[in-house]
Formats: C-alpha cells, sequence, structure tokens
C-alpha cells in the first residue's frame, strides 16, 4: 500500500470505526469518539496490570514545565527545543517565566524526584504516568502515529542505587513491553538504537518497531538507560549505607497511543480493523435474521443475549435494518465474533458463528456456547499474533548487499543489514533513502555490506 | 479555623497522606502522589459510573483551542479572556493562530458537534471527558481548591432536540451530582447562581456549594443551561421529523478535584483524613502487636489478612516499627479500619477493630470478621455522611437582618437570607463582604431583609 493510500484508508478506518475523528480544526491534533476510548481504556488497562504487577505506581505530574528547568539538561534540550510549544501569556500578561508543554517529562518530574530520593530506603523508585505531550510537528502529521498532542503517552521513570539495578530494570521494561505487544497482538523488533540517534539524554536507548502496512517501521516503544546524566544535574542524591551520598542511576520508557493505531492497521481488512477477542470493547454482536414476519428468531436472540451477557460484552443489534446492513456495521467496528440467528438456528437450538478474521461460519449448539465462544476467540487471538508475526517476518529479509536491502526496502519490506558500526550505517542511510533503525538485539554476527569487517545485524526500513 | 491556619494545616495533610505534593516549582501546579492517584481513581470511577448509568459516553478533545475558534461566543470569551493561557510559540517560530489552553471545552467541542449532528435521530448527545483545564489565577492558589492546572475536570456536554428535553437534562444532571457527592459524604447546598454571575454564556447555572472548615463556601459543581446560545455561534442545527431545521438546545456540568478536597478536609481531625471506606484505596490495616518475642501474633496477623484478601483492600504492617507508629502512620493516610492482633487476639481467636472516624475499639470473633467488616464500613460511611450534613447545617442559619447574616459569616457559618432580587443581593455583598452563592434551590419565601419586599432565600457565605 503507497503512503497516500494508506493515510487515506486509515483516516477513513478510523472515522467508520468509529475510534477518533480526524476533523479537529487544528493539524495534527484529534478528537477520541466513545468506541475508541472503550478500546483505548483496554489497552491502557492491560499496561497498567503490568506495570502495577511489576512495582510501579502511578503519579500525575503538570502540563507545564518552566523554562529554566526545561533547559537544564543541555543535551535534552537540544534534542527537544526545536518541537516544543512555548506559552508565553497568561490572560493579558506577558509571563516572567515562560512555560513549555511538556514533550516528555523529565524536567518535570526530576526536580520533584530530588526531593523526594534522601536515603538507598527510598529506592529503587518506580512511577509512571499516562498523559498528554505535545511535539510541534512540522512534517506532515497523521492519526495516533504523528501528532501535535499525543494524548496518550505512557512514561514510566525508576531511579535505582546502582548501574546494574537500572540495568536490570532496562530489561525488566523491554520484557514487560514484550509482553504488552504480545497481548495486543502487534509483532516487534527490538533494536540499540545507533549512538546518533538515542534519546536526548540517554546513555543509551531500545527501540520496538513493527511494520505497517504502507512498509514504514512504525516506532511503538522506547527504553532509555539514563545513567546519570540527569541526576546530576537535578540534583537527585541519595545516602549510601555507609554515610556517603551518590547521584543516582536512572531508567525511563515509554509508549504511546501508536500501538493503537498498530493494532488497528495489523488486522485490518478493506471493511475494518479486526479487534483481539480480549481487548474488542464488544466481543459479540447478535444479528437476528427474521423470516416472513416470524417472531422467533427474535425471542430466541433475546434467550442467546441474556445467556451470553455478564460472561461475554455482547450487543444484540435488533434495529429495524437489513442483517447484511448490520454484518457491514459491525465489521467496520472490528467486533470480533457475530452470531447469527434465524428460523432454522431457532429451532435447532443452535447459533451460527461467523469469526471476524477469517469470516468463517460454524454452527454452534446454544447448550455450551460460552465455552464455544471462549475457545475461539483464544484460537482467534492466538492466530491474530502468529499471523501478524508472519506477515512482518516474510516482509524483511537478512541481506548481503545494499541492492538487495534497496530493493526490500522498496518492496515494502526492511532489510537486517550486517553493518560495522557508524560510518557504514551513515552510508546505507544516504544511498537507500531509508532509516538505520538500529543494532537488533538478540541478532547474530556478519560480514559488513559494505567493508567486509566484522559486523552486526542492523535492521534497516523506512520509518515514521 | 482561619484561611491561614486552613491552608497550611491542609498542605501538610495533603503531603503527609501521600496525596499531593505542592512542592512543584510552579505557582499553582501540583503533583499527584500515587497513594492520592488510587483515591481519585475511585472517585473518579463513581462519577464515571453514574455517568454510564445515565447513558453519557466518554471521549477525548484535544487541549489546544484555536483563537478564532475561542473568541466565537461573545460572552463566553469575555468571561475567560483573563484568564486562560496563551500558547504563541512553537518550536523556534511564531504561530500563526495563536492557541488558547483549554480553560473548558465548550469552544473545542462545538465544531465537531456541528459535523456529527445532522438529524433529530443525532440527539440526544451526551459525552463527557475527565481532562486537565488551566486558568491563570491570579489570585493566591490552593492545591486541588484554587489551581492554574486542574488536573481532574470532568466536564459533561449534552445537546438535545427541544428547550423541555435540555431542561430535563439539567435535573438528570443536579439528581447525578447529589448521589455523587452522597457516595462521597460531602454534604451540599444547591442554589441557582445569581443572573451576574452564571457561567460565560449560559441562560442559567445551578450550583453545588459545601462549606469548609474555614467557614468558606466551595463550589464543588455548576451544571449550565446553555439553550442556543453555543449553538447559533456553533451552527449545531438538526433535521426535525417534518424537514425543517432548528438551533439546538444545550447543557454542559461540570466537577473537579475540589472534591477530592472536600471529602479529605470534611472528614478529618488534627491527624489527617478519615476516607469514606468505600472510597478508601486501603480498607483495612492489620497490625501485629508483638508480645516478648511470641511469633503468635505474627501468623496469627497472617491467618487474618489471608481470610480477608481479595474480599477488602487490606495491609499487613509487618515492618520493624513500634505499634504506635505504625497507627500513626495509618491515620495519617485516613485508613478507616484497624485491626490490632495481640497475644490475646491471637489465643481468643478474636481481633480489635478500631474505627478511624471515632477511635472507638471492641473486639471481634475471627470466624464471621467479613460481615463484621461490611457492616462497620456500613454504618461508619453513613454515620460520616450525617455528621458532615449536621456539621454543615448547624453552621447556616436563616437570618432576618444584615447583621445577623454578618455575625454568622464572621463566626466561620453561612447564612440562608430573604431577598427581593439583585439591587439588595449586590447591596447585602457589599456590606458584609461577603458573597450572594445564589438562591437556594428548594428554599422557601420569606420578606427581603433589606426592602421588605417578597423575595426568596439567598445563601450568603465567604466563598473561594
Amino acid at each position: 500500500m503507497s503512503e497516500d493510500t494508506f493515510g487515506e484508508w486509515f483516516n477513513r478506518l478510523l472515522l467508520e470505526a468509529e475510534i477518533m475523528d480526524p476533523r479537529y480544526p487544528v493539524k495534527g491534533l484529534c478528537v477520541w469518539l466513545p468506541y475508541g476510548m472503550e478500546l483505548r481504556e483496554r489497552v491502557l488497562s492491560v499496561m497498567r496490570g503490568l506495570l502495577r504487577e511489576t512495582g510501579h505506581r502511578e503519579v500525575l505530574f503538570p502540563l507545564l514545565i518552566p523554562e529554566d528547568f526545561f533547559r537544564k539538561e543541555g543535551e535534552h534540550i537540544r534534542g527537544f527545543e526545536n518541537q516544543v510549544y512555548w506559552v508565553t501569556r497568561g490572560g493579558g500578561e506577558e509571563l516572567d517565566v515562560k512555560l513549555v508543554l511538556r514533550p516528555t517529562s523529565e524536567t518535570s518530574m526530576y526536580p520533584m524526584f530530588s526531593l523526594w530520593i534522601r536515603s538507598h530506603a527510598d529506592l529503587p523508585l518506580k512511577v509512571f504516568q499516562v498523559v498528554s505531550v505535545f511535539r510541534y510537528e512540522t512534517k506532515m502529521t497523521k492519526p495516533m502515529i504523528r501528532m501535535r498532542e499525543v494524548t496518550t503517552f505512557k512514561e514510566a521513570h525508576t531511579v535505582h542505587s546502582s548501574r546494574e539495578e537500572a540495568e536490570e530494570q532496562v530489561r525488566e521494561a523491554v520484557s514487560l513491553y514484550s509482553r504488552f505487544f504480545d497481548r495486543l497482538c502487534v509483532p516487534y523488533l527490538i533494536t540499540r538504537r545507533p549512538s546518533w540517534d538515542t534519546f536526548a539524554g540517554a546513555e543509551y536507548s531500545l527501540a520496538f518497531d513493527t511494520l505497517l502496512p504502507d512498509g514504514r517501521m512504525l516506532q511503538i516503544g522506547t527504553v532509555h538507560y539514563l545513567g546519570q546524566n540527569f541526576s546530576r544535574v537535578f540534583d537527585i542524591r541519595f545516602q549510601k549505607p555507609d554515610g556517603t551520598h551518590e547521584y543516582a542511576y536512572q531508567t525511563c520508557y515509554g509508549i504511546s497511543e501508536r500501538v493503537v493505531a498498530a493494532l488497528l492497521v495489523l488486522h485490518a481488512d478493506e471493511v475494518g480493523p479486526c479487534l483481539p477477542p480480549s481487548l474488542a470493547p464488544i466481543q459479540v454482536v447478535i444479528v437476528p435474521i427474521p423470516f416472513k414476519g416470524e417472531r422467533e428468531p427474535e425471542t430466541y436472540s433475546e434467550e442467546v443475549r441474556g445467556r451470553l451477557e455478564g460472561k461475554f460484552r455482547v450487543v444484540l443489534d435488533s434495529r429495524d435494518l437489513r442483517p447484511g446492513n448490520k454484518f457491514y456495521y459491525w465489521e467496520r467496528r472490528g467486533v470480533p465474533i457475530r452470531l447469527e440467528v434465524g428460523p432454522r438456528e431457532a429451532s435447532s437450538r443452535t447459533v451460527t458463528l461467523v469469526r471476524r478474521d477469517r469470516r468463517e461460519r460454524r454452527e454452534v449448539p446454544l447448550e455450551g456456547l460460552e465455552e464455544a465462544l471462549s475457545g475461539t476467540m483464544r484460537e482467534m487471538e492466538e492466530e491474530m499474533r502468529k499471523r501478524a508475526r508472519e506477515r512482518m517476518e516474510g516482509r524483511m529479509r537478512e541481506v548481503s548487499s545494499l541492492e538487495e536491502a534497496g530493493r526490500i526496502i522498496g518492496e515494502g519490506g526492511a532489510a537486517r543489514v550486517p553493518l560495522c558500526g557508524e560510518g557504514c550505517a551513515r552510508r546505507v542511510e544516504e544511498e537507500t533513502g531509508a532509516q538505520v533503525l538500529g543494532e537488533e538485539v538478540g541478532g547474530k554476527e556478519g560480514a559488513c555490506v559494505l567493508c567486509g569487517r566484522p559486523g552486526r545485524i542492523f535492521v534497516v526500513g523506512r520509518s515514521y
């Protein structure tokens, strides 16, 4: 799918599935619609569950960061100053101290961490928040993918008493995000970002990317090891058991609504998305198929609904519309399972179960329908996860030359390219016009495609 | 309690109970701490439940409003322009169109409503969102009560096809908020705001106020009937069944984190708050009382915890601290019930149950502890609700002269004053230095204390 086709298709999908309305009158800002909000809430609740299980606690910091705090960490400000929004006036007055709309929250959180942390007994500190962040994007914006207001930014920040513990936290974050994306049926690659492209202020960064239908890699999560960069600047020190003081070691990691974009487009067909059953706001829709004015299908549909209610998120669509219109209506919203109930089903006490992903139909007895549904949903979610993973892997190839890499990328895929380091990586970017996302974590060794020296696998693709 | 004493006490309470940290380096901005976030989440979940039951659906609109939309409704802009924050720069550039940080969302939502609503079949529309709103307050700020970033603003907006239906919605909102405040054990007065003090752009406004320990009335909720004021400006029209078009009728209503402030201070003593059991993040704390190194209390405490877990939000405090310190620690956090478990309790298979509000102790058998706890919590919550209501009513008096009103207000209460209308109401404000909050809804008639003409009861008090 070309970039333009994808953009139009995705905008239409969002609006027709009632996820998001991209027509807000400011570039890069969108409105979450009720059904989209329910999906968002379920996605966030998976994330919150994983974070709480691993000892992270939720906080909420202010949006506005005073200029002097924002400017404290030199690298950080250089990374962000071209894309922050500035609040310069309040009421009729010019503000004495200009305020930044947070592009991310290091500089609002860390001055407070410095008040909270006194001793090693206060560590580790593991907090997260779910907030809007703002980036003054000058490139073309796209709903959920490149926004000026990112309305769903989950950022976690941790503080530790040693480098080892902080790096262990980086591994915990990677494992936690991996489980999160698995739950969402979103396949991913993990790379260590190249040194010239780490997060502003980090010692190193790991990134999760997934491949979208338009052939671009979408970064859906990042994990940063900050070392003592920020703790020195914001004076986050702790007293050790021996009475001496040391600057703390920090990490931070984030995901955004981009994961919602990925979960929508990776399981969509020409009609609309197919939501993983465990996340779908509506899991089952019952559509009565009337026949020559018989009332049986209607009353039987009610019975089916009554049976499933409280066990599944179920809707009985008894509107005065033709069944075909109803099918289309719910398919566009990605409802994973449809039950058709006509006179035949009513008399045989069965339902016709239709899976949204494969549009497969089968008759299922009413007796034991709950188990059949649970089983189908589990199966369906596993298949969705696997299919998406295979589709991504099918569009990636390990290559042994630059030409081959260019070809794969041109065909809408991404290449695994053995490279020796920054010099050759930069040349690859220049010659392919694509980006070196980073060294694949867990990837093997190989001879650099450009100079033949020993290298490692880097992922190269077009990125957002 | 004087205003200063109250302010200091409240700041200390918030920090010690780990609700909010007021030390953020910008005036009027605070940090929600993890325990505070849990309480906030429970309060919001009561609100969301009530809204969903009554057919409201959650949405999320952008924070940034372009200047031209913000300026469309004349009254509205006059009401807010002295207190909005302006975003004037993005990156290094001056913005072509300045952006306002929403002080409330009418002007961001209603242009979209105009796209969504075409026909009477699209009505009623009932949506809400929970967001941050921004007010450039120049007066003294106070955590949760007067903030520059109000981090928990629940605003509902509805659209209807007739004035009658919209005014019926106003009544639904009043009933819904009443139930909400009842659930929070926060007593309230409902007034119709005086015409010179309605919401900017509303035809009329109703307000909920509660009386704080410093003798000030805190407005904790408002409900506005907007009529067609905004629909005319934002072109929200619908086609009627007869094919003609009409401008829609609107309402909006909001509450903020001020209710959390109220629920904290209205049930607090010198040590800290007492949280209503149904809202408390931790409902029960078990404190083992060790005796001469016996291990019995410890293992028995574990048994008690095991028994309650999953049924109550329970914590066993087995830290190496003296019991008295633990009592104090949990009382400062408002945990409603403490179970003390010593050798005596272990051998008699009982627990000593202590209610946070009355500090009453009684022995309860382990067998049936669940029922005893549920019963105690229900009772406690009812008593808290009733006590707070009585305390407020005890500080209010219906008066028959201005002097009497002044005296009541001077003693930290509020007066019910019969007044004939705006002229005399203004004089009351001038002479008492207090505010006329509005005409009490459901209040009776009486002769105006100033001119003797027929009047109605107005509530007069010092307000935030």
